[in-house]
C-alpha cells in the first residue's frame, strides 16, 4: 500500500468523500430511472473518480479539449453514469439532466460518445482507453503542454491484449504524463476476473513492463489522494495506481455481490440505498476545480502544397507515392503525425519518419494500439496518418469501429493490397480491407491508381474531417494522370471513352491498369470499352456510374483485387441496385496462393486476359 | 542463463549442429531460388528449430496431426523456409522440393498454410501462434494426451497484445504442456525491436504473468537442448525459453546487420555463404525422430439429436435458443467445445458451460485469443463454438481472417446484433459483423429468426466443415416455424406468399418480425407482400430470390439491422447484380444513438412503419 506520510486536511478529505457519495447517488438515480445501466460498476469507481476530478486533475471545464487541459478517459465505458455525474459536479451538466440517461433524445448515452464536449473518444469496447490516453499524452507533449492524461480502467479489461500494447509503448516512450488507475473490483460480467483481488499480480505485471506502480485501497480517500498526487509528480515513466475496490461499494444489499453487473436497482431498493448514502454526507462544500496554467493553443492552420514533383508523375508504386505525398502534406500542415507498425519501409511512411521524426510514432507490431493512439492524437487536434499492410489493419477492426463511433479525424493507409503483392501468400494480402472500411459510417474510402492520384488522395484525406482510408499497391504502375489532374471525394474518372463503347469496365488501383491493357487488346479487335477509375469507393458517384452504363448498353463490369464481398463490385452493385442496371463482377473468390503477381491476377480472374474474356462473353450474350 | 549441469554426449550436440547448418543452407538455397523470402529470419531460429525437432519433440511424422503427437507452431511465419527445411530433414518433404518455394504450383508458400499436412494453422500475421498453441495444448489435455505444443515466436511479435492474452490465459489454465520459444534477434522489419537484446526484460514480463522462464544463448546447442528438455519436464505452469540470437546467424556478410529483413541473398553471395556453412559440418548422422507413446484417438463420431424441446418453439430470444441448441448438440457430439469472452450470461453460452464445464473455455475479455484458441482446438479435431457480442467479434477480425486462410473448423456466434439491442448504445451494437464474416472465403453466414431456426442453424454449423457465423438477437421474438421445420445451408424461406403479392420483402432475424408486422398492416390495406426469410446470407439462394422477385413485379425490398455496406442488402444486391432485378434497400445508415429497441428500429428506418412506408413508395412509383 502507498505510504500515507502526506497529511491531508480533514475538510478536503470529507469534501471529496461527499463528492464520491453524490456520484454514487446520481449513478443509482440515473440507472434506476433508465431501467438499465451499470450502477455497481459506477459505485466501485466513485471514490477514484471524485479524487481524480477534484484533487488530481488540472482542467478547464469551459475548454475540456484544450491541449493545456488534463484529460480523463473512462476506459471502462459501462461506468458512464459516474462520468456523467462527475461532469454534473463540475457544472458541465445540469443535475436533473442526469435522469435522461439512455433516452433517445439525450446525449447521455449508455456508453460515452464524443457527442458530449468532455468526451474525447467513445468507450464501451473494453481495453481501448489506455491506448487513446497514450495518444492524448503524446499529443500534449508534442504541443509542449504540461497536461496529464488520466485513464480509468476496469480490472476485467486488462485481459485485453490491447491494454498491454499501450502499456509497453507508454513505457518505451517514457510517457510520464500518462496515469492509469485500475479499478480492481474483482468481478467481471459473467464471473470473477482472472486475478480477482490479487493486487500484487497487477503490480508485478505493470512493473515488469516498466511502469511506476502504487497499490491502494480504492475506497480510502486519503490513500487515493496521496497516490494520485504522487502519480502526478512522477517523472521518467508512466504511472499506474492499482486500487482494490468493491463492486457496488456503498450500495447496501448489492455491495460485493455477483450477479449485479449491468443491473439497475428497483425503485424501492434505490430509494433505500440513496437514503443510506445521504446519511453519510459530511455536507462539506465541494473542492474548487483546479485550472491549468497557460492557454489553449489552436492547431496550426494548413497552407497549400505546391505543384506535384516529378517523382509522382512517372511510373511509381502508389505506396511509395503515399510516402512522398505525406511528406509534402506534413511540410505545410504541422498537425500531420505519422504512425507505423514496424512496416514503414514497406508502406513508405518511412519517408515521413525521416523528414519529421518528432511527429512520427513507431508503434511496433501492435496495430490495435497504433489506431487507439491515433485516435488520441486526433483528439488533441492533430492529423494522424496510420499505415500498415492492408491485411494487418484488420487487426484493429474494433479500434477502427470505435474511431468511427468517435468520429475521430484519423487517416489510414493500407499497402500491399490484394493478390498483386505476389509471393508472400494469402496471410499478407489485403482482400477484405475495403469491406472493413466501407462499413464505417461517414468514412471515405480511396483507392488511387497512380502517383498523381495518390498525392491527391492524401491531400483530400487531410482536408476531410473524419475517417479516410487510402488503399495502395505494392508494385510499380504506369502513370495515368497528368501532374495537374484534380480529384474530389465522391468522384470518379472516365479514363477512356468513345461514342461506340459497348461496355463500361469499372476498376480501381491495380485493376485499372489491367482494365486499360484489356481495353487495348479489345480495341485491336474493334471492340471498344469505356474505362472508369472508381478511385473513390465511398461515397460513390452513382450518377456518373448510371450515365456510363446507360451510354454503353446498360451494363457494367467491375474488376477488383479484393474478395467479392463488400469491395468495389459491392459498392457499385449496392449503389445501382435499384436502377435495373446490370453489374457483372470480377473479384477474388477463393483463398489465394503464393505466386508471381501476374500469375495470380490471371489465376484469380482479375487480370487483363480475364477481363477480355469476360467482356467477350458479356457482349456475346447480347443486349438484355 | 540456464545452468548447463546436464552433460550431453558430444556426438548428439554435433548431430544437432549439423541439422541446424543444413536448415540454414536449405533456407538460403530456397529463398535465393525464389528471389524473395526471409533467410535471415530463418537463420536466427535454425539452432532452436533443430533442437526442437530432433531432441525435444515426440511426434509422429506419418500422423503429424495425431492428438498424441507433439505439435510445432511457427508463430513467426515469415521464417517458413526453416520450417520447410526441418520437415525435409524429417523426411516429410523431398529436399529438392524446397527449391519450389513460393511458386504458384508449390504448397511451400511464402508463409505456412495448412495445405501442408504438418501445418495446423496458417501463420504470417504475427502474434497469433501462441494462442493457437494454447488451443492445441488444451485440446491435447482434453483428450488425455501427453503431447506438448511447441511455439516458436519472434521477438518483434511479442509487441502484439494477442501474445499477452495467450500468456495470461495459459498461466491461468496452468497449461504445462505449452512451451514457447522466443527467438530474440533484436531486429524487426523496419528497425530494432522495442527491447532489442534485453533478455531480462522478457524474463521479467513472462515471469510476472506466471510462466516458467529460462534465458539462453540461442546459438549454444548444449544450452538450447538443456533448456528445452527442462521445459518439457516442467509442471504446473507453461514454460518459455527466451533465446538471444543473431539475425542471419551463420550467413557471412549478413549476420546481425540491419536492412536484410525479407531479402534473399544474390546467387553468388548465396554460394559463398553455403560453402562456408558446409565447411562447418561435423558430418555426424542425424538423430532419430522420437515418436510418442500411444495411438491417435479419432474424435467421437456425432449421433443425431432428438426432436426439438418446447423451449425452442415458443417466444424466445434467439441468443437464448443458441445456448439451448449448443447444449443439445454437445450432448450427442463430444467434439463440441464452447469458448466465451466474459459475456456467457448474455450470449447464453453459459448454458453449455453449466452442462459441460470440462469442454468449456472461459477466455475472459480477450476476443483475439479466444479465436486463436478455438483454431487450435479445431486443429485437434474438436468442434469449437466461440461466442461474444457481435460487435466484439470484430476485435478478432484478423484472427478470423487467418482462421479462414487456415480453413479452421470454428463456429462463431455473435449476439446483441444491431440497433435492436436498445439502450446500451452504438459501441455495443453489431452493425458490421455480417460484412466481416461474409468476406471470409467459404464461410457460411446464418441469421435465424426464431428458436427453431436457431436450433437448426447450430445443427447445420456442426455438420459443415469450416467457418460458420450465427448471428443472434437480444430481445425475445415470436415463433415463426413449427418444431419440425427443416433448414439447409444455402437456403431461404418464403414465409408468406400469395399469387397477388406485389412486392417481395427480404429480411432476416429481427427484421423478419418487422417485415411480418408490416405485411399485416399492408394486407389490411389490401396490399400483399411476399416475405422471404434469408436466414442463410452466405451462400445465398440466388435462384429462389430471382423467382420471388419475378413473381412479384421484378423488385425486392431488403431490410436489415446492419449498416448498408456488406450485409443482407449487399448480399442480395451482389447476388442479383447481373439480373436487372431491382433491389431497394433499408439499412442503418448512420451511427445510432441510445434508445429503446422500438424507437431505434423506426428512427433508423428498419422498423415495421418504415417498411410499410417504403413498400407504399415503391408501389407508387409503379412498375419500371
Amino acid at each position: 500500500m502507498a505510504d500515507r506520510s502526506v497529511t491531508l486536511p480533514q475538510a478536503r478529505i470529507e469534501a471529496l468523500e461527499d463528492v464520491a457519495t453524490r456520484l454514487r447517488i446520481d449513478s443509482i438515480r440515473a440507472t434506476t430511472a433508465a431501467k438499465s445501466g451499470h450502477p455497481t460498476s459506477a459505485a466501485s469507481a466513485a471514490d477514484l473518480v471524485a479524487a481524480t476530478f477534484f484533487d488530481a486533475m488540472r482542467f478547464d471545464p469551459d475548454h475540456p479539449r484544450a491541449v493545456t487541459s488534463d484529460r480523463f478517459v473512462l476506459s471502462k465505458g459501462h461506468a458512464a453514469p459516474v462520468l456523467y455525474a462527475a461532469w454534473a459536479e463540475v457544472g458541465a451538466i445540469k443535475r436533473e439532466e442526469l435522469l435522461t440517461l439512455r433516452q433517445i433524445d439525450s446525449d447521455l448515452e449508455g456508453h460515452p460518445t464524443p457527442r458530449l464536449p468532455f468526451v474525447d473518444v467513445g468507450t464501451g469496447s473494453l481495453g481501448q482507453g489506455l491506448g487513446v490516453g497514450l495518444g492524448l499524452a503524446l499529443g500534449a507533449r508534442l504541443a509542449g503542454s504540461e497536461a496529464r492524461v488520466w485513464v480509468l480502467l476496469g480490472d476485467g479489461e486488462t485481459a485485453e491484449g490491447s491494454v498491454w500494447e499501450a502499456v509497453q509503448l507508454a513505457a518505451h516512450r517514457a510517457a510520464e504524463n500518462l496515469i492509469a488507475v485500475v479499478d480492481v473490483n474483482a468481478l467481471g460480467q459473467s464471473g470473477p476476473t482472472m486475478l480477482r483481488h490479487d493486487l500484487d499480480a497487477y503490480r508485478r505485471r505493470f512493473a515488469a513492463f516498466g511502469w511506476r506502480v502504487q497499490t491502494i485501497d480504492g475506497h480510502d480517500m486519503p490513500a487515493i489522494v496521496t497516490a494520485l498526487r504522487r502519480a502526478r509528480r512522477s517523472r521518467g515513466a508512466p504511472s499506474v495506481v492499482i486500487a482494490r475496490t468493491v463492486k457496488g461499494k456503498g450500495i447496501e444489499g448489492v455491495e460485493g455481490l455477483e450477479g449485479w453487473h449491468g443491473k439497475p436497482l428497483p425503485p424501492d431498493a434505490a430509494e433505500r440505498a440513496i437514503a443510506a448514502l445521504e446519511s453519510r454526507l459530511h455536507h462539506v462544500p465541494r473542492p474548487p476545480i483546479q485550472r491549468p496554467r497557460g492557454r489553449h493553443q489552436a492547431p496550426a492552420a494548413p497552407a497549400t502544397t505546391g505543384s506535384r514533383p516529378d517523382a509522382l508523375t512517372g511510373a511509381v508504386a502508389t505506396r511509395e507515392a503515399y510516402g512522398q505525398a505525406l511528406v509534402r502534406l506534413g511540410a505545410v500542415d504541422a498537425r500531420v503525425v505519422a504512425l507505423d507498425g514496424d512496416v514503414k519501409n514497406s508502406t513508405y511512411a518511412e519517408r515521413f519518419f525521416e523528414a519529421y521524426p518528432a511527429r512520427s510514432v513507431e508503434g511496433f507490431i501492435a496495430e490495435q494500439n497504433m489506431v487507439s493512439v491515433a485516435a488520441g492524437l486526433a483528439a488533441q487536434g492533430l492529423l494522424p496518418f496510420a499505415s500498415s499492410f492492408a491485411c494487418f489493419l484488420t487487426r484493429a477492426a474494433d479500434q477502427i469501429r470505435m474511431a468511427g463511433i468517435s468520429r475521430s479525424n484519423v487517416k489510414f493507409c493500407g499497402s500491399h493490397a490484394g493478390v498483386s503483392i505476389g509471393e508472400d501468400g494469402p496471410s499478407q494480402m489485403g482482400l477484405e480491407d475495403l469491406a472493413l472500411f466501407r462499413a464505417v459510417p461517414d468514412a471515405v474510402v480511396l483507392y488511387p491508381a497512380d502517383g498523381v492520384a495518390t498525392d491527391a488522395c492524401v491531400q483530400l484525406a487531410g482536408e476531410y474531417r473524419g475517417i479516410v482510408y487510402i488503399r495502395t499497391t505494392r508494385m510499380k504502375t504506369d502513370p495515368v494522370y497528368p501532374a495537374d489532374e484534380a480529384f474530389t471525394i465522391g468522384g470518379l474518372k472516365v479514363v477512356r471513352a468513345r461514342d461506340d463503347d459497348r461496355l463500361t469496365v469499372v476498376a480501381a488501383g491495380i485493376t485499372l491498369h489491367e482494365a486499360l491493357a484489356a481495353a487495348d487488346e479489345l480495341a485491336a479487335k474493334g471492340i471498344f470499352a469505356r474505362i472508369v477509375d472508381l478511385y473513390c469507393l465511398k461515397p460513390v458517384d452513382r450518377t456518373a456510374l448510371v450515365e456510363a452504363a446507360r451510354a454503353t448498353g446498360g451494363a457494367l463490369l467491375t474488376v477488383e483485387d479484393h474478395y467479392a464481398e463488400g469491395g468495389l463490385g459491392a459498392a457499385v452493385a449496392e449503389a445501382l441496385s435499384d436502377t435495373g442496371i446490370v453489374v457483372h463482377r470480377l473479384a477474388v473468390r477463393e483463398i489465394p496462393h503464393s505466386g508471381s503477381p501476374r500469375q495470380l491476377l490471371e489465376r484469380y480472374g482479375i487480370g487483363r486476359a480475364a477481363i477480355v474474356r469476360s467482356v467477350d462473353e458479356i457482349l456475346a450474350q447480347g443486349p438484355r
